[in-house]
């Protein structure tokens, strides 16, 4: 392994976090609040991060375990790090309660702690959904926007960060294809952050807002989350750019350079449409009598589909008073997340599909051993590689799914809030399936070991469980 | 396809079927009761079969696409017509209630819709617990052994029957094998039923609870299951029966022939006493002062272990009022199951190993990319096809139980409930994790939609899946 390069490189995200602390200082500024936390952060991590940047690399050249050891030690930096200002200001005064709500912050999860949304200072609380739209993206692609670095070596960095099943480059340089991607992810935040604020969101609210839709995130500054505003103005918009954050980046850059028809044509986004309208279809059904009016109902379903599919997690009725069969579909939509390459959760779409695909394929050759069966996405075909590192990341998804859930169980919750709380922090939601979880739940009765877990099963899910593991595998530490 | 020929085996399966109901018929005269229902099934059975044997076929050679076919079929056949002596003598009025029990008795899941099972005839009661031990070995597994088959062909049959990931053959010739594992299996059932008389049992209730032991099936003529008895010594010798049932048959043989320490070897079998140990202890801490002294509840921990692990689904106490955690582990056992080539259901241990060993291998490969890993089963190397099959499994069997999770929601019952019913019908078990269907309670309330998924279900569960997804699939018609 290439220790050095790889503090290096740690290095310079705690630099870069550093700088990015300086935006909810200045929040804290504006409104006339007490920095110090921020102050003292931000002295710890830029001196953490230029004793990293010390020893010289004798070799820029990174393999594939490096990539992974530099992203999950980046992640767990950041989240240790990114807790300090709740804990310093006092707004969390639990130290394991602060690391919870950075890592579902960054994690893009959205589960939270706090029982007293409002009492949180300005400055804090821009921190707190700062920290979606840095997790969102990612803040390793954003270190390679930003940095010079030779892109054969970056690309195992990219590919251990950005979710999904294969990691496509948008153009040639890895560092083009990080501006890209922020670029876009700005300009989306920015679009949402104006529309929200024709809503009668004041400015803050409004970016705060876009920030958590961004990360497909989750937190609110609303107690009550979208539903307090009681807009059906802004629950649309929000839920519009719900759905717009859970599809590929790339098909947004194909939209932009004019290659129009391709993006339309992605056999993802076709899937990703066609389980919108069914499950809206359903749950329409479920709960057409619930809201005063059928219509309702389906503006209803919309959102919460949105909330759950895109893996944001956003609440604006208690979907856990539903009928049980719409439980499911949302149970269903949890485990789905957003498409490959967006800043969604879950299994992925695209994966799921190379599942299913492989799965019938499988289930063909039985039935005709000679005839020849591929599996087939967006018309080429699926190299067997994918779909063996699609069934290995299934397994383990699920076994660490109920693995979590037993583990939290030690809390005496019961079987479906163990079960939908575990499947909720590793799919990156935020809320779960039961009244004490759900959207007007929240995850502060949990015991001290259980929110250890929870942390860790949220930065595995954001970080598609690899880098994490080979952190935690001897293997990778031997000489 | 060999149509003539599928029609030839499906008719055998249904002469020898008509032989099977015999045995409850003479148990119903010698009990004084009316004997016409099972008379007439008798003679609807063999009609049907006499007429399959009509068409004689041309050549003897099955592919494995045929296996399937007949497994699936002659299994949806013995089902159907199983269900009507309960039908006819009108102990199950309705006849999807006894669809639902007969497919229950030979998956050998043990899910009972009874409410009254004290007011049932000694001869249906018969035939309920006769089910469990048919279905148990298999029926096509008992026509390899009585009827002359060529070899080759016989194993596509013999693959799709037996459960687990690979089906070897204990000696050159199919047939020789099937009557090896039928006559342990006839010697391990006499001998249970020995033992229990000791226990007090009647010679009736003995040889009936062998019989639902022996398929780890789990119905019981008692309406508390085996703790109604009372005995401490029943429910210990039940206990180890159903361990002992749990384990693969090959081991069994190797011990007969005098290969002791090759059968001691099996890696299987120290999992799957590592398992029990360890889900013992940290059942025992859990309920230790829930049944007046720690070795009460060391007894209760080892039954209820062996009840899910094995997939018999007996009861003696109702774990639904064990701790949260305590209800995970019997979760986690339930998905387990018994070892490959035992009569207990779930995804079996050694399918489990390859895949824990699998994802190991590939983690490993993820570190060090040029290193050499391969996945090893009792000092063998494990094919690459063994273990794509089995991570394909897992998949389809996580995907169904999801699938019937909302199915069986529809009826209204929650999270956890539709879940473990679930999960208890696709892995053979018989009580959920909730007090509606524990083993206090029974699966009479479910709508007749929700019972027939179940049955669906529990046949999936039995015949591993695919027989039926064969079956289901319009590419194995197509000429």
């Amino acid at each position: 392994m290439n220790y050095r390069m790889i503090c290096r490189v740690l290095g310079l995200i705690l630099l870069i976090y550093a700088g990015l602390l300086l935006l909810p200082m200045i929040a804290g500024l504006v409104y006339g609040e007490s920095v110090l936390n921020f102050l003292a952060t931000i002295g710890i991590s830029a001196a953490l991060g230029l004793l990293l940047l010390i020893p010289k690399p004798r070799t820029g050249s990174l393999v594939a375990r490096d990539g992974f050891v530099i992203v999950g030690l980046g992640w767990i930096s950041i989240s240790l790090l990114g807790a300090l200002p709740f804990w310093f200001s006092g707004s969390i005064p639990s130290y394991i309660d602060a690391l919870f709500e950075t890592a579902s912050g960054l994690s893009t999860t959205g589960a939270t702690i706090l029982t007293d949304i409002e009492a949180m200072p300005r400055g804090d609380m821009f921190w707190r959904m700062f920290t979606h739209w840095i997790g969102g993206m990612g803040v390793l692609v954003f270190l390679m926007a930003v940095m010079p670095m030779s892109g054969e070596h970056s690309m195992h960095i990219m590919r251990a960060e950005v979710p999904g099943p294969t990691v496509g480059k948008l153009v040639p340089r890895v560092r083009r294809t990080a501006m890209i991607l922020y670029l876009i992810y700005i300009g989306l935040t920015l679009l949402e952050t104006v529309l929200l604020l024709f809503g009668g969101m004041s400015f803050y609210e409004a970016l705060l807002h876009a920030f958590s839709t961004a990360g497909t995130g989750g937190f609110s500054t609303n107690p009550a989350s979208i539903g307090g505003f009681g807009s059906r103005y802004i629950e649309t918009v929000i839920c519009v750019f719900m759905f717009l954050f859970g599809v590929n980046f790339n098909l947004y850059f194909l939209i932009l350079i004019g290659r129009w028809k391709e993006a339309l044509k992605s056999e993802e986004l076709h899937w990703y449409l066609g389980i919108i309208f069914s499950a809206v279809l359903l749950l329409s059904l479920g709960i057409r009598n619930l809201y005063g009016g059928f219509w309702q109902g389906v503006h209803q379903a919309f959102f919460n589909v949105g909330a759950l599919l895109s893996t944001t997690g956003y609440g604006t009725v208690d979907f856990t008073v539903w009928p049980e069969y719409c439980k499911w579909i949302l149970i269903l939509l949890m485990f789905c997340g957003g498409c490959a390459g967006s800043t969604g959760g879950g299994i992925k779409l695209s994966r799921l599909m190379i599942l299913g695909k492989s799965s019938v394929s499988e289930l063909k050759k039985m039935i005709r051993p000679r005839s020849v069966t591929r599996v087939e996405l967006d018309g080429k075909r699926v190299e067997a590689g994918t779909v063996q590192a699609a069934r290995v990341f299934f397994t383990i998804y699920m076994g660490l799914l109920l693995f979590f859930s037993l583990l939290i169980s030690l809390d005496g919750v019961d079987i479906a809030t163990s079960f939908t709380a575990a499947l909720s922090c590793l799919s990156n939601i935020g809320p779960g399936m039961t009244q004490a979880i759900g959207p007007a739940g929240g995850f502060a009765f949990f015991s001290w070991h259980s929110k250890l877990w929870m942390t860790l099963a949220m930065l595995l899910g954001r970080l598609e469980i690899y880098p994490i593991l080979v952190l935690l595998s001897p293997r990778t530490w031997k000489k």
